[in-house]
């Protein structure tokens, strides 16, 4: 299995992206290909080539995160983006991940490899693990911000996959992101969707879920259309680096206080929260629903976050997902 | 003043809410009215009556947290939150403050008090108080499902107004939330209500913002459909009951282990952390774009929170903050 990684995607590429990718190779035995410009990671990852079976593919270009991610992917066909996704096309790699630019890698998996039959539109795939002991997929996290109800069915259904996959769920319950719990509640879009998500037999839907409950554990699955789920994702992150930065005043305080069993307090549930919500320890997300594995990891990846985008990706590409969401009834 | 607070809305009352009430009496000299059932809140309240000034007004209806907010408001003329909204519309109180199903607050001080002239749609402001140095106001949190692009301008300047007389920020910095900063980001409905915020002269419109600027102090008011704003504001209280569990297995292990210093470090930081996504701490939220002063608390609120949503309806009187969106171009 080889797995190509963007090593010219996200803040701290390459040196960062190609640090995991060493960790992940270490670790994983996976082989991995790093696509990126060939003089500077031979540079960067030279020593590592032979013992590792990490090989170097060229791309001479690089898509910048705020380009429009059409037009860059048409005028960079030699950018990291459009070589990763095709060499999962060509069949020469079994994944892509990338931390660059999450538009163009959309567009370009979609152009690239196109939708799977059936589906509509393709969609983001987030596990959010606030609640540790049970994480929740939040499905569209971002690839669809105007959505119709038969898209968040669709997403229901790939989440569904996914969960049962990757997380061993043999039934996941699903639930409709929504502005309150009642059957009826929600925008246009939500009300409609409910009731399509109702009829569908194969699904374990458990209605309208609200916004805590992405950190409860109460649903296995949340729905919801990707601008919704974007904002959604983004506000938790926010969280997140608040209260990191609370963490590290609570650390230096008491360091100057030379106070005892901080690291216990510290690390012992407070510890172990901070790093749920923090995307370097995120493994990536997954776009679910093209012909192949593309794992989007957060532009701000460092070394542990592209090391745990790949242990996903190695997943994803072990349990056949892809092939799973080839075999599901869309009508 | 006279400021009527429904001592039959939320999971706690009456209890929490009379105790509440009889706290702000004390803190704030405000004269309160109780609405809820006569015989139940002289039992409750009896005592503090005179010395306090806290005045009873009989309601002997309830409407229940799940109640379909038409239907009951309709059905129950005698409901707190009937009585409550009639109290202002009549001029006996200057404010209702209500922790009870909000839709029915809605619908009743829509039909009850009326919108104000060239209001479209009024709206929810909540403040978030993540980062403390700079809360952000988010409008509309929860009273508008499905908007069309003017609503959303007029959330920003009844946003600004709040801002403006409530947090004394002369220009408040006006933020679209969207799922990316560039201008061509968003649904439809957010790239419409871009292009129009862009064109109003009397907003400080510094664009679009993203989930995570909730939490920056980046922006004064963050603008968004009442979907949206619903689910960012639950998403934030669902991690801040996740934070406070995590707080509390601290605490029980740090006593455990006679940890020394815990009480700095939990409460330097952290602490004020923990408070600041609390909801039992939030002020509650304001219905802006009515002819009068409904705050809305919310539904899970205990003593603290409901005196501190008491102070927050004196605040919004004292500042005339209804007069000044009546004397606003909405045009």
């Amino acid at each position: 299995m080889i797995i190509a990684v963007d090593a010219a995607g996200g803040e701290y590429a390459p040196h960062e992206i190609v640090k995991g990718a060493i960790k992940a190779a270490q670790e994983y035995e996976v082989e991995i290909a790093l696509v990126g410009r060939k003089d500077i990671l031979y540079v960067l990852a030279g020593r590592h080539l032979v013992k590792l079976g990490i090989t170097i593919i060229d791309a001479s270009q690089a898509i910048g995160a705020h380009e429009s991610p059409v037009e860059a992917v048409r005028s960079k066909p030699d950018s990291s983006i459009v070589v990763g996704t095709n060499l999962v096309r060509d069949g020469i790699a079994s994944a892509f991940v990338s931390a660059g630019n999450t538009g163009a890698v959309l567009y370009s998996a979609l152009s690239s490899l196109g939708k799977i039959k059936g589906i509509e539109r393709p969609a983001i795939g987030s596990l959010i693990n606030i609640n540790t002991t049970a994480p929740t997929l939040l499905i569209d996290a971002g690839a669809n911000t105007d959505c119709r109800p038969n898209y968040l069915v669709q997403f229901a259904q790939l989440g569904t996959i996914y969960s049962r996959e990757i997380l061993d769920i043999s039934s996941p319950r699903v639930g409709l992101l929504n502005n309150g719990e009642e059957n009826t509640r929600g925008n246009r879009l939500a009300q409609e969707s409910h009731l399509l998500l109702k009829k569908r037999r194969n699904l374990n839907f458990i209605g309208n879920v609200e916004g805590q409950d992405i950190s409860r554990g109460t649903t296995d699955v949340v729905v919801t259309d990707g601008f919704t789920g974007n904002i959604v994702l983004k506000t938790i992150e926010g969280l997140g680096d608040t209260f990191q930065k609370t963490m590290q005043v609570g650390r230096v305080l008491s360091e100057a206080y030379h106070l005892q069993g901080r690291a216990l307090l510290l690390d012992v549930g407070l510890g172990s929260l901070a790093k749920s919500i923090d995307y370097r320890e995120y493994g990536g997300a997954c776009l679910l629903g093209v012909n192949g594995n593309i794992i989007i990891a957060h532009g701000r990846s460092q070394a542990k976050a592209i090391k745990n985008a790949i242990a996903s990706a190695r997943q994803t590409v072990e349990r056949g997902v892809c092939q799973k969401i080839k075999e599901e009834n869309y009508e």
